[in-house]
């Protein structure tokens, strides 16, 4: 299946100059949806990654993460923007464009030893899923990869991130 | 399998005197999200609801609704926050407790004459629920049902909501 022409391009959004890549054409096509998890869900099994749990971040994270984690039969975690979890939090700080923002994850997220695997929609620079595998980090598991339906190549985030696998299904 | 056992009472949050029904408890244990799932995929095929769409707000509501839309064939719209969604959108104003807050959907998120479902984790007061209902209305297309993991039966939501069914998994 061609998932790039599902995938809606919107210019100027959110603001002027930046060509915004729109997954909710995909996410309302029941075949690119299939698709989408199911092929995600097999990468993950081709490369043997075999995760206790699959992280996924506030908010389109959510969408992808969940239905993974039931294909996958494996916990789903949300790591949320500061104050949304109700439980005791580990946090982290990372840097945007201009100024920071924070990411937080219950402590008692993961039992211990336990594989993580960091799914999220799209990866651009890659501070946003760079700051995730720190906070994995910080409750003493392991991530064992990451998953994204979209990479930007020309942003290098994946030059930011440990190294595990990083399975996409898409590339511009 | 006894859903409330892996749902997390805390108490007083987000603020003091209030009891929040915390689900991260339940997503991250495979069989609690599978059961979840399972159970709010079989309710809609027995009510004979067969949505084109399943509509999830955000934040939570993309955890279940997501899941629910592949285990269905049917695709996912995301109801957003305002400033979210990239193109064209409806948006609905509704009251909180103080003030009031904004919803968002795609205009063109429905084919024309689509049957959808919405699906959040918790109806409460049914304020949310409510807006999202009057946002579909704003598309033209048919509202079938509502899809809860959890009601809050004391705060008379469903009283709120249109007279369509509504399916839950637990209540208090």
């Amino acid at each position: 299946m061609d998932l790039k022409s599902l995938i809606r391009d919107i210019p100027d959004f959110p603001k002027p100059g930046i060509l915004f890549r729109d997954i909710t054409s995909l996410l309302r096509n029941p075949e690119g949806l299939r698709y989408t998890i199911d092929t995600l869900t097999q990468k993950c099994k081709d490369a043997g990654l075999a995760p206790d749990y699959v992280v996924g971040m506030e908010s389109r994270g959510f969408i992808f993460g969940s239905p993974l984690a039931y294909q996958l039969g494996a916990g789903f975690i949300p790591v949320r923007k500061p104050g949304k979890l109700p439980g005791a939090v580990h946090t982290i700080e990372y840097d945007l464009e201009y100024g920071t923002d924070r990411l937080e994850i219950h402590q008692d997220a993961f039992d211990p030893g336990s594989r993580v695997l960091i799914v999220d929609d799209l990866i651009a620079t890659g501070g946003t899923a760079g700051a995730t595998a720190q906070l994995i980090q910080q409750t003493g598991s392991e991530l064992v990869g990451f998953g994204f339906i979209i990479e930007l190549k020309d942003l290098g985030g994946r030059q930011k991130l440990p190294d595990v696998p990083i399975l996409t299904l898409v590339e511009y």
